[in-house]
């Protein structure tokens, strides 16, 4: 089986290989009626775009989506959104190689080891490309939420490999970093870190934290429809993922009761360990989540493999890899966060009605 | 919008409050020929059940587990099974107070901000009651797990508040420890800190972890049916979870690529960062989950909230309550672990087929 | 896999088997607030009830559901209802016999092909007893629909084998009618047929149609979550039915198009062809179904069969059986009805919101 | 809601309007392996495509479908599938007046009335052709099921307007007919019917059946994911639907239950009056599915209707339409049997295992 569809009531079906003609999504169960232009999807793509700075990776795709169903005349009419982008710089090169390679870290060996086959030209259906249409789905869920709920969502790079980014928080400059980090003071030590980093051929992993805020009291559904456990596989399904934390997360595991329970007076919560979300159920606090991203496997530094006839070889990647993922991640997670929540603001109304 | 079902080619559907006459559950698409009786059922709820050292909460149900539908001489039928508890421990008291009071860190004041109205005896639908019919359920999907394909699943307490529990690993030792811990060394140390605790009227979170092992590579769906995204959202499905973890979950966040890809060779792989799990399809190696749940909110000492009209009060939670409810989540773990697994066993072979 | 739940924003989970110790369901997906008592839902119960005229078979279950879950003060929660009963007419008997032998016109072969096993007892899973619990959670629909949105569903016999029924169109009679036939003049015919039928020891056919009013216009989803689409699976998916048609049905195929569309004016359709649905949405007329029943298989007229050798038998069925399974499809006709468009109305609501 | 997708292991999930810039869909669960071409699927897309024969309306698409994603190197990844057409004939004129009106029969009033908005060029969403997509997506499942199988599927027309035209029944001649009946004798007749009725200005009905044979016993979920409860919705999803039977349909409503049951011998059914499902599950026998299409509602004779502001009008519609919409439905009942056949295969095959 393969299972490409994200959601519920609000239903992501994303297609598309790296390097293919195209990649592309459908979005089915947007409402009538939003206005929406390719231009603000390409917006909050080139957020996302790679060569967006000089940390992250050289492959430069325009990105330039198409909307090509579900609007008439400027307005989403409620039926299915196809989106659509051409693989432009998918460079064509001897992949002989890769072919019979299983890299260390990747998706290679479990690719075949699931269907028998992969489609290995830069890493197939398993590369980050596809969170592209993510970014592309996302900036019409945001748009939706800002104007029908005026639900904001803010994403930034709480940690950089060993350095915590966000000690400082000045949401106004986040989306002008080229770490996506709250804070200018630590760019040039992020800079830093980065360039040693890019010398030594190796990667780090990174953590991002994305806030949301005006989220209605009530959404989410009751033991398996719970907003936090629809958070934790949005996040989880984007590609390097390996934690998902709501509020307080790990953290709670030392914190005593008295800390961790967030108390209530007339005037509101008194803190948020919860990170917005009690029994599954928004509490009209921030939703706060982090994500651990972790470090690229793509890397100039030799390492042990196999070949696909199970013989030893060495793999040594070439081409574009940025050697943080989680940096660009930002947007994706954003993203997620956007779907997420739409989706659970029309399952919501259908309960309660008019 | 309700939703009370998991999974989705093996899903389980529960219901039941707290304090009504029972709980239950119904599990669809468990193959026929499964010889399992209700005998089995009850071993896997007595793990998890409550009064099983003084260091967890007083309530004792006997949890006589019956099996309605499903089954003909003694093996499953492939029709969906209907597992039934009696709720016979849930004493009748004067909830006139709690009808009325908000206690910070549960559910009460989200429940009625969805519902606009809430069975607040004994905490109805978000009660961890609910909890019992995952592992019923999870004891089914283990059986067929271990028969079928010789999977095993292992779950262990790895923190208890701020002591790590699992330095040493004894796996013989956890099922009979009152801790769920791989060593027996540190239970003195446990129990002296949960007895200050109690007699502190506080309570500490937890962390929880599980492996599986003989997991057959290839199980899980590349993007939105990961196997770790379904990991994810079962865990984080559970009562109290404020984070999940596959493999070095967020230590990866500081590690280097070099450190964190785990290289391959002809003998196998030469680590486990990964936790089983490569562009969300299993490795063939142990699968391998951390859940953080947060500290009990009930407490008995007390706290400011609100009421239903919004005005301040002080609430002391009375009655039985885990002063650490990680403890016996340890069942509950492995039992989402068993049916997210044997969820994905039948997707994947619908696909490799005969 | 084996599915046994109907609907999406509305769930519907039936389990159990002819002669196990019960049989219920779920009915996930009900908002809170509404009042309901088991007596309503035993009075639907006993529309269907078998025994209810000398024309339907003799077992008698008393049927007295219980409502487990979702309820607190009389009213939905907006959890999950569980609904169950007890089989008490399960009359112990030697079953050797048919545990052997492929019923012709049954699922005996089938589910022996899919499963490899069966629950031989009186159907087990392929019994009409599992339509009782789409009555009990039927109840609760045409409550729901009745007090949100004054919608009311009708059922009746259109046909009973060659005999058509309702050429006379009295609705107030159709409840306290043996045969829900919107006429009593045809009844001492009806009864003629059956006694003639009941001693020739055949079976026959029939046609049940049904109808809704105040159906808001705008209910259904354009392509595959067509209003129309869904109703056909919910009509199929009861025992017996072989046909499904809406509005005009199959004598559209003979029609002209000036005879089927049907015009408009400011006062309205001036027909309805189309039974109350265009391209899948409904259009505020009446939604109107027409289902065919298959005569009953199990006659004491004896038949060719094989056993589960694939040796030649001689089949004669004893025990209790319908000569028309039709006749008291009615009340099962509109839960289905009842079920199919609360689903839709809280589907739509989700898009259209406050 | 809007609702898109069609299928549960396998799943169709289609996009675009009429006159949009293109249609296409995403085929998601195909398992890896199966070489098919663009020339494959536009092979199959021609036997649908408009313009066929004089009695086929004149819109000519060239209908070159590419193949987007989840193929490499001529087979299928397990990776879901992107098809894509350009709208290459969508003729630019002037809409301003059938943007103001309700064609009776069309589903303009009922998108307004869900959406409060439609897209009103060539019928939109609700317009047949997004049916093009079901038979690309179905000459996949075709392949597959024949490669994998066997099995075959063949579909006729088997009454036009008030014609029987089955009663001789030469397979070998349907796909080389103008009207995919299964004899040449009677096209003659047909001929003349369709150029009076093209002179007259007037449309008519159509009932096309469709078998396949080869089906394995076993296919079909109990209760509700019952084979002949997907293939009613399946079929009731196509455009223009108003009734779907299985095997003896309604006929079977004045059939006696002697003549209805299908006796077993150790040769095999001596009958299949069951359509070849029972209980929900494939007997191995044909399935055999009849589907009833109402005549166009696009007619030049006027009508009387009603604009968007409940004004009366007269409408009468222009351009090109077909008289009988069910001539070329051929090859869009196939394809959803196709389509349903494969779905219930992969279900089947995660329950059975290897």
């Amino acid at each position: 089986m393969s299972f490409n569809t994200f959601g519920r009531a609000l239903r992501l079906t994303t297609w598309g290989e790296s390097h293919g003609p195209a990649i592309g999504c459908v979005l089915d169960g947007c409402p009538p009626g939003l206005a929406i232009s390719e231009e603000e999807i390409r917006a909050e793509l080139a957020r996302r775009a790679t060569g967006r700075s000089r940390h992250t990776s050289q492959r430069r795709e325009k990105d330039e989506v198409k909307i090509l169903s579900g609007m008439f005349e400027g307005r989403t009419t409620g039926t299915p959104i196809s989106l659509f982008i051409e693989n432009t710089d998918a460079r064509s090169r001897d992949y002989s190689e890769i072919s019979r390679q299983y890299r260390p870290g990747h998706a290679d060996f479990t690719y075949d080891a699931k269907y028998g086959t992969r489609d290995y030209r830069g890493g197939g259906r398993s590369s980050a490309r596809e969170t592209t249409m993510r970014v592309a789905a996302g900036a019409i869920a945001r748009k939706w939420l800002k104007q029908e709920y005026d639900i904001g969502i803010q994403g930034w790079l709480a940690q950089l490999g060993p350095i915590r980014t966000d000690e400082q928080r000045d949401w106004d400059v986040v989306d002008d970093s080229p770490f996506f980090v709250p804070s200018t003071d630590i760019v040039p030590e992020l800079e830093g870190f980065m360039d040693a980093l890019r010398k030594s051929g190796d990667s780090v992993g990174a953590r991002v934290n994305c806030r949301a805020w005006n989220v209605p009291a009530g959404l989410g559904e009751p033991v398996y429809g719970k907003l936090d456990a629809d958070l934790a596989t949005a996040m989880m399904s984007i590609n390097a993922t390996k934690g998902v934390e709501i509020g307080a997360g790990f953290d709670s595991v030392a914190q005593k009761g008295t800390e961790h329970r967030d108390e209530m007076t007339p005037e509101g919560f008194l803190g948020n360990q919860a990170g917005g979300i009690l029994g599954g159920i928004s509490s009209g606090q921030e939703v706060v989540v982090s994500v651990a991203f972790k470090p690229t496997s793509s890397l100039r530094i030799p390492c042990r493999s196999i070949d696909v006839d199970g013989q030893p070889i060495e793999v040594v990647t070439k081409g574009r890899h940025d050697p943080c993922v989680g940096i660009r991640a930002t947007p994706i997670v954003e993203a997620m966060m956007a779907l997420t929540l739409m989706d659970h603001v029309l399952r919501h109304r259908g309960q309660i009605g008019t």
